[in-house]
């Protein structure tokens, strides 16, 4: 028997595609055997309040009887099934929605649209909210197809953990069937060396079910999450092929019978990994151990550069842009943003650079620049803005009868500039990429409407050490593409004379390793600081972290390549006494 | 016996305050009777994230501790109890939060700290994210005291909807226990109007479990929600007392037995209202209405009013700044932030004005401007922004060679005045206070990080038509301080010439209709022109709608007056397929 992985790539809500993707799939190649989407192939993910839009929802709802019918009048075809994620709602007379429910429908030539089976496990931390639109099922879903057994699941479903009552694997074993497939229909979100714990998952339960495992995911960035496709199939520990990664993709592969031969573990009921040991490493010890910032090998780079361009890629395209505008400053941040974005730059697409210098900017900064722009040949501006700071500083000379000193002094030049920017963004019908990195995002250090302005953040989940892992890996690859003073040079952000991020901050070095500890290690300062980490700079850092919180509520959204970003999955208020972060 | 209500007014995470006003109580009138205590007093609420936090987690942890200790320490007194609400951690060997409740702790003099009822219903919806981070409680609770039995609730406790399983009311009345008394303790969040329905709910049950019913409410201004506080006690019909809103309070009452004189049921086991007949009731009927913007009488005018001073005045003190800066533009918007900031003015804050016209400016705004200041007596200040953009378009012609014109031309002048106006904030130490409308924000009408920008919107839950009704209440009860010309004068951004807001919007009173037909009454383009809005105006309207999604993610935090609010109880994806807005 054939399974075919349908490794779709759709935006949110375009019915319209997604039925004509149907749809062709059977005109142009109706192969029999299981074919498989994605979790919420039929509408996107994820939805958010929009599965609780009345318009949103009798659109869907036409989708959804359309597909149906189109089934219905198919002649009937006993080998063919087509399993695919939806949501499925059940609305009160008023139609609202009474429950909404994440599912697999069925879909078999000469019958209607079926909704087989309810997601167990509905994620509800980070970026995850489902529990807050959607109704868990209660049992377990199984499908007899062909005479064979099929152990069906959706994404979550084969990832429990202390939090859940139930383990759907655990579950399935119960029912005492022989399966002869498992799928999974899945929109996992990305991260970096997320895939390695996918297929190490998959393979227990393969052996933990004694069946081969499927396990379809979808392609897409939505905003800030990125979902990566490498859809693939384990038989045992045997990888039976793998999809592309952020392409739409499609195979076929033969059904083979289980294969135990290679199972190490003397006891193959035994799951053995768990979702914590995997996802928070870093936190599930009592000895508490000293954060460190994982250095990126080649292969993590290049697919973290790889996410990132699809990323920026993707918004751009579902929001109608094929133009983008990178402010230079001279630093690294910015000449990487420029680096990544011309990579993937597509023949349909634009890039064009900018640099703004006032009197503080170095002619390094230019010269990085300007090199820059020639060694990827990308349009390069420079407008100096000393004229118009001139013109601020004297207006407020003038009508206020007060000069611009100190932090007002300073912000100005960065707000003058974004205001430049977004006015050849405008001109050009552009979209402006921000080019702050996760260490700067963390403790606040940029000015709020000047260069933390931007569409899109593509290194808003990279702290600064990364931000040199990338572009060091990216000049090995690409002979010293990235000038090499940028990477040497101190940082700085050229806001007064000689001024140094050091002057405000720690070395990015011991700053990163503060802020993971933080965000990822979940260490207060007292114990950092028992640690060894500097007292001085652990308290500084929990300082400028609580009291940045504002910056951060108004900050674009950032492409996720990591397990704690910023962003979406991050909610903290910005009103509080924040003196425990710092309690030691 | 007595009931002390406690209408505390605490900081997020300010554990010492919050310890220092329970030690406080007891030493200087250790009052016997009951203490009652608002939901999540203990810790804060709402605390999103922070309830994760192992900071946040380890210094609420200690805090628990010392109120324990404190407590056992004290002599043993039968008479006195408090009844408080917190969080209770389950927390496995890791230190990680395995179980979080919301619970109601007992403090009994001589005895440790005690919790005793977790809440049953956990609000998920909207701004609420509570199953995110709680566990529900499975059992009603109630406690006896001095032989009174009392029935426990927490906030949601009282308003069950068809979305949860059990209503804890019906199950409290389950039991079987003859009640004497009904407490809920809540942080429950304010909107126009939300008393009376919460007064009238207490009535029911008061009825149905035939007790008293007690409600403690806390103060406080969250980012965006704000608690009204408005404690109060009900038996039966009569109103037995209510406490201020918007302020810290106290009273003690006496406990009277329950009355049933004035109820008008005749079947007394009947709660009559429901959840979604008190909060949405434009949405529960088949048979759609024709949506309307509800006009504000005096009393909604006056709260809404003392509500937005509230709001903002609560981001200032615990943000820590006294000074305020609003961008004036000689419209209704910002001349209504001005007057709200000026009528909730303290005698240690500040306020300017800062008006930055163009050469599309109109004397009139100059006029209106100037004479608004003069009528409140703030500081005002004129930078004209002309020489500042003729430099900007001279530095696009010289170094780009291109003139910026149109979209471009209008956007810069937008962004020169907000990187004027933030440059004052820096300068004097001020916060910028955003103006912009909901109307504006709906539908994408302002320039993101240009008149968009500022640290917290004071009208972004007001509809255009609204702000014109309480700028009209504003002028009755203070002799139109507010010049009339800008309550006449058509609307404009004044970003071009003779330049009008029905240039590219529909009339506010027909925009605002469309809007609120989608927002509160869930109604799709179809049904809107079915019902006979304006074919044209309901799809521009959707579209720049679904097309604005991008600025609402970077807006700040806007104070929420409403049921439904644009912020953080609003989460629509940016990049997707937004056809289905416009689908008739």
């Amino acid at each position: 028997m054939k399974i075919h992985l349908h490794q779709t790539h759709q935006t949110i809500a375009c019915f319209a595609d997604i039925r004509k993707y149907i749809f062709d799939v059977f005109i142009s190649k109706p192969l029999t055997g299981i074919h498989l989407f994605p979790e919420s192939f039929l509408c996107g993910y994820p939805l958010q309040d929009l599965c609780l839009n009345y318009s949103f929802i009798t659109s869907y709802q036409k989708h959804l009887q359309a597909i149906s019918d189109w089934a219905k009048a198919l002649p009937k075809n006993e080998d063919i099934i087509f399993l695919m994620g939806g949501i499925k709602y059940t609305l009160t007379p008023d139609h609202l929605p009474k429950k909404i429910e994440n599912v697999i429908y069925l879909l078999r030539p000469g019958e209607e649209l079926l909704a087989i089976y309810t997601k167990m496990l509905l994620p509800n931390y980070d970026i995850f909210d489902e529990k807050k639109y959607f109704d868990p099922g209660k049992t377990v879903g199984t499908l007899k197809f062909n005479s064979k057994n099929i152990a069906l699941m959706i994404c979550e479903d084969m990832w429990p953990n202390a939090s859940y009552e139930l383990d759907p694997t655990t579950e399935l074993k119960k029912t005492g069937l022989s399966f002869d497939l498992i799928i999974n229909l899945s929109a996992s979100p990305y991260d970096i060396s997320k895939q390695e714990k996918r297929i190490l998952r998959a393979k227990e339960i393969s052996h933990f079910l004694k069946a081969p495992f499927f396990y379809v995911n979808r392609v897409g960035g939505e905003d800030e999450i990125l979902f990566d496709g490498q859809s693939f199939a384990v038989n045992g520990d045997e990888l039976l092929g793998q999809l592309n990664r952020f392409k739409k993709d499609f195979t076929s592969l033969n059904l083979p019978p289980y294969n135990k031969s290679a199972y190490h573990d003397v006891d193959n009921n035994k799951v053995t990994t768990t979702w914590e040991s995997l996802f928070v490493p870093n936190i599930i010890q009592n000895s508490k151990k000293l954060p460190h910032i994982k250095p990126l090998n080649d292969n993590e780079c290049m697919e973290a550069i790889e996410a990132l361009g699809f990323g920026v890629n993707e918004y751009a395209r579902k929001c109608g842009f094929n133009k983008f505008q990178v402010a230079l400053s001279g630093g690294i941040d910015s000449c990487l943003v420029l680096t990544i974005l011309k990579l993937h730059l597509t023949s349909t697409q634009n890039l064009e650079a900018i640099y703004m210098p006032s009197k503080f900017s170095g002619d390094l900064s230019l010269d990085i620049s300007k090199n820059l722009c020639q060694n990827l040949k990308i349009p390069f501006h420079i407008i100096p803005i000393e004229d118009l700071k001139m013109t601020c500083k004297s207006l407020f000379i003038k009508h206020i009868n007060q000069d611009l000193q100190g932090l007002a002094d300073e912000n100005i030049q960065s707000r003058l500039r974004s205001t430049l920017l977004l006015a050849r963004a405008n001109q050009t019908n552009a979209i402006a990429i921000n080019t702050s990195n996760k260490s700067e995002i963390a403790v606040g250090y940029s000015t709020i409407y000047g260069d933390s302005v931007g569409a899109i953040s593509l290194l808003g989940d990279v702290y600064k050490s990364e931000v040199y892992m990338l572009a060091k890996y990216i000049n090995k690859i690409h002979h010293n593409i990235i000038p090499i003073e940028v990477i040497q040079r101190p940082p700085t952000a050229e806001l007064r004379d000689n001024q140094k991020d050091t002057d405000s901050l720690p070395p990015y070095d011991i700053l990163d390793v503060i802020l993971e500890g933080m965000l990822s290690y979940r260490l207060n300062a007292r114990q950092m600081i028992e640690m060894g980490l500097p007292h001085d700079d652990v308290l500084s850092v929990s300082k400028l972290y609580k009291n940045s919180e504002y910056k951060r509520v108004q900050f674009c959204p950032i492409i996720k390549i990591k397990p704690k970003s910023f962003g979406f999955g991050y909610r903290v208020p910005i009103a509080k006494d924040g003196t425990f972060y710092s309690d030691i």
